[in-house]
């Protein structure tokens, strides 16, 4: 209900709109004239801005893209032609064009708008987004298929700088070059991931752009030879060939791409619609697979967010006129953010521990890691979109005496498995993963839970792995892995902010794989790990409420999920016919079944065990709370869980 | 025992070496004077040789470093100066060059030398190997941790051409452009992983290649400058800026490793030992990250493998002298390897839908997709050691209409975890991943063991999980993965061969998600999943032949660990009070857990379940039936366990 409600406030505001008021698809966007493209693009982000001044979301992105969006859609036949945006924080005015304008206002809503282009969604989102680098593997089998299938349909993946560090995007750029198909990469260089871009290839398409003269005067040529009839696709092969090596010849050296026969065209000034659609009308037919390498601006047209593009990337509400960022204000003080008390202790621990050094990849405002960035730049790494490297480098490092603290998303993790097995767990090396965002996540979805971590974590040898009650718990297992000994440690801790106020306590070392009884009981044993034991507690205090007083409910926080407390699941095991297990991940192969292998091991029978955590479905997006409920996660699900008879 | 006496004997046939006999560790080689270092090589070239014909293993790579291997420990202080290995294949020389000459022979035998260096074994093992394309990552890690130390050792990754297509190598070099560190990367450019290189990469560095006067006039420049005291560190990294403008503004386009900003040398002859100390001894002290591309020969120096690289890479054994492939015969027809089964099976599908196209990571050979290769080399596509591509690229195609087979090596679909979870299973696209080398592999030790898949793939929604007893039920579940909405079907069968001579039967479906009653019994219920149900069957008649005729054993072929069979596990739960699990993969998650998951669930209480599998260790190399022992997951162990009383 309250959906259509902001539907109808917000169409009646989009009828002020001169050329975005008529478009509902893109085939309605191709009756414009050329010239009228630039109006719709300032509309375009005008409206962009108006709604993520009032429903928050991914700004800096979008901004930047607004021309290429209406120039692909503009050239293209979409849906039939295929876009596969890259990540996807960029797709807000390809949403808008694509039958989506009255719903924009649901973006990242409950039942609303998906975060990112999803294929269930709409027939103009190609491909999942979410993760970096994936679009030029996923465009790549899709040119393929339409060759294989003589279909006519073109395929574009659109790649940030960014996203070209992730390795992904090299395999397929890789494989691309030497797999016949026609597809067109365009790579939108605006020098940023969230963060500022690093890296050799940063430093590369840097030289690239400076060194326009040599590109630009062989494209007028060849565009000239094709006008003239000169130039056919038949004859164009041949003479690229024939082109890179009289270039080689004269140059000795090759641009990358043209190095791995990928046509190369630009770079070109991504926010002149005009000339992208000249541009991309005179290559999306050429055969054979080619790159575009636009420059772009994140935030561009929005003073605040040019300005500050980490910052504006995603910056919640804001006041569209003065450009001015809305902070929730609290009268009391509020519990900090997890990732706020990871990069202030890191920073107190690399302080007193001159083995530590920080590794992120590409998330150093996201982590807080930035915060030791700040105090100790020699010791901290932001090594791009590249979570593989990331373990890896970690573990070249503590092979050779240093302690790396590696903080990588939890959802992001699943990209650096075989790291972690291969080049870290197997050795037994020093040093701690730190998974921020575990568990729900909230608004950025299916793609972004961290639902898997804890059971693909655990089969792993050699792994220590906790998550902490609540900051000082968060606090007191940073410092307890970077003491002698304690080989590869896993913290995993969620988005959002922790339970404690004043989350400053003394830094003092758990003992490893020991959990706590947290509150005595006699009919039920809570088990739960991480800070859903928060909401476990209220639940508990609910059902035992709710009973009457008849029910009486102990509860343990395990602390570690690997090694497994064996003294707490002795204790319940011989105490207690019912257990109910209380995880923020999917219940398959996590502590649930953790305590069921242990159960059936020392033969504990005839005990109820209910496992509650994430099921065997991909969660949509929403708040928090929302999709808790719909997990049954919530307090009030737990408590119902409580007190029903097994 | 019998390594001592091997150890005997072979140490006998060494004295004969004039220069390999009196080298045990790299001190010892560096008394040699440079002149004498071809008759090295050549004398470890033959030893390689004598010890692979008897001892089967890695020959071709090994072959084709002799020199680069000598070279490196001759100029380098190792094992201060670290090397890192990538794959490790090719690391033969440099064991028998640092301490294990004489356990060479022992190599890839259980409690023998190790089937890849592993820091373990030997301190001159810098870091674990076995995984392609991790040696940039590692070594620059190390690199980091010398700076940081402030040490003056020298770190060297010695990385191949087929590993470079590995993304985890793109973000190592990206990421070592951009922090500080002094690394040298030797780029070992032989044209080959175990098959033909592919890919734009390659093209690249043939392009490279063949512009080799440029880099060799602006070598000879630097050596001379630095010859005579012009050239220093301090004024080389200025220098190195300067160059590359001149040159950039010279030619317009750039090397990419120097647009990179690391510096390029090569191409050069990895085999002339001597002019490789020359350029080692010149370059290993320069400040900054480094490349030295060397083009080698794979099985170089001897006729048969240097002929045919894909079939030596690991020949097993031959006759030295005359270079024929010994061929264990055997007078009554054996069963095929699973991978053949595979092979001819997938190109028979492929015959009769038009839909089915082939992806494979660099293992044509390997898991015999070569078949379809041969027959239909349009629909198949080798995208290189890249296998998170691999599943993005067949997702892409899949998401098209197309519907790939992806064969995948378990240990290394871990590579390509977050590529199954994010651009597969949550848009439950129709594809099949076939995962060959699961369970333990053998020889090929803890990094190749395929242990983890069915635990780290269970958790993920969407997937369809299978294992086949037979070559028959391969077929099958091939057959059935590619019939109209079976979504992600991940089918996993073993390394080595099957059970069935006859393995041709015809293409039947069988119903998802539905296992089958093997055998009858009242006193305890087997469940096994995959062809361990065959040791399982063995062990079955052993324990009730045993028991002396009082103990009744069921059997259960579940062959879907997921969806899981409901029926089955009611049937089981209301009858058994005893129930074993036997999977070849590692208890932590897998069979045993969903089993135990499913009782929980529907409150099947009293039930002792056992669950055999890997145990949550790394387990070493030796013969599959040596290491099923030490697993306890042979028919005898099997059997003790059928017969213990719980």
């Amino acid at each position: 209900m309250y959906l259509c409600k902001l539907f109808k406030e917000r169409m009646e505001e989009k009828c002020t709109y001169k050329y975005l008021s008529q478009i509902d698809y893109p085939a309605d966007l191709r009756r414009l004239k050329v010239e009228e493209l630039p109006a719709l693009c300032a509309e375009l982000r005008t409206d962009i801005l108006k709604e993520l001044a009032e429903n928050p979301g991914h700004l800096g992105s979008s901004l930047g893209v607004v021309e290429l969006t209406v120039a692909l859609h503009y050239v293209l036949n979409t849906p039939t032609d295929r876009i596969v945006w890259d990540v996807g924080h960029q797709a807000y005015g390809h949403k808008i064009l694509t039958g989506r304008r009255d719903r924009f206002c649901t973006n990242r809503k409950l039942h609303g708008l998906r975060p990112f282009p999803f294929p269930d969604e709409s027939e103009y989102d190609a491909f999942c987004c979410g993760h970096a680098s994936n679009s030029v593997s996923a465009a790549l089998g899709m040119a393929v298929a339409a060759r294989l299938e003589r279909q006519k349909r073109k395929v574009v993946a659109v790649i940030g700088d960014g996203a070209l560090s992730g390795g992904l995007a090299f395999e397929g750029i890789n494989n691309a070059a030497s797999t016949p198909n026609d597809m067109l990469i365009i790579l939108n260089d605006n020098k940023m991931s969230i963060d500022q871009s690093v890296g050799g290839m940063r430093k590369y398409l840097l030289q690239l752009t400076t060194n326009t003269t040599y590109n630009d005067i062989r494209y007028k040529i060849s565009r000239r030879l094709f006008h003239w009839g000169i130039l056919n696709e038949d004859r164009r092969k041949g003479l690229i060939r024939f082109n890179n090596s009289v270039k080689s010849i004269l140059t000795r050296q090759q641009n990358m791409f043209e190095g791995m026969d990928i046509r190369y065209f630009g770079p070109t000034d991504g926010h002149d619609v005009v000339e992208l659609v000249r541009i991309l009308r005179t290559i999306k037919d050429m055969k054979g697979p080619k790159i575009l390498h636009i420059l772009t601006k994140k935030g561009k047209g929005y003073g605040p967010a040019e300005e500050n593009a980490t910052l504006w990337h995603a910056p919640g509400k804001f006041d569209f006129e003065s450009g001015e960022r809305i902070k929730k204000q609290s009268d009391t003080p509020q519990p900090p953010k997890f990732q706020d008390v990871f990069g202030e202790t890191l920073l107190e621990l690399a302080q007193q521990n001159p083995r530590i050094v920080g590794v992120t990849p590409a998330m150093p405002t996201g982590c807080s890691m930035n915060i030791m960035m700040k105090a100790l730049p020699d010791r901290t790494f932001d090594v791009g979109i590249a979570e593989g490297h990331a373990v890896t480098f970690s573990g070249g490092m503590a092979k050779d005496g240093l302690l790396p603290f590696c903080n990588i998303y939890s959802s992001f993790m699943q990209r650096a498995y075989d790291n972690v097995i291969h080049d870290v767990a197997i050795m037994r090396l020093p040093l701690v993963l730190c998974l921020d965002r575990a568990g729900i996540v909230g608004e950025d979805g299916p793609t972004h839970h961290g639902a898997f971590d804890m059971a693909f974590l655990r089969p792993i040898p050699n792994l220590t792995i906790c998550s902490p009650l609540d900051e000082h718990e968060l606090r007191r297992m940073m410092y307890t892995a970077q003491l002698p000994d304690k080989g590869t440690v896993v913290i995993r801790y969620p988005r959002g902010c922790g339970s404690q106020v004043d989350w400053h306590c003394p830094l003092e070392e758990i003992p490893v794989g020991k959990g706590r009884r947290l509150k005595e009981g006699r009919d039920v044993a809570v088990l739960s790990i991480g800070p859903i034991g928060v909401e476990a507690k209220k639940a508990i205090a609910l059902a035992e409420e709710q009973s009457g007083g008849t029910l009486s409910i102990a509860h343990y926080d395990m602390r570690f999920l690997k090694p497994i407390d064996a003294e707490i699941l002795d204790e319940v095991g011989r105490t207690f016919s019912r257990v109910v297990t209380i995880e923020d991940g999917v219940v398959k192969g996590g502590l649930g079944s953790a305590v069921l292998e242990y159960f059936a091991e020392h033969h504990y029978k005839n005990i109820d065990v209910d496992r509650i955590g994430i099921p065997d479905q991909f969660v949509e997006h929403g708040t928090v709370s929302q999709l808790y409920k719909i997990c049954e996660m919530d307090a009030e699900s737990i408590a119902r869980k409580l007190l029903q008879k097994p």
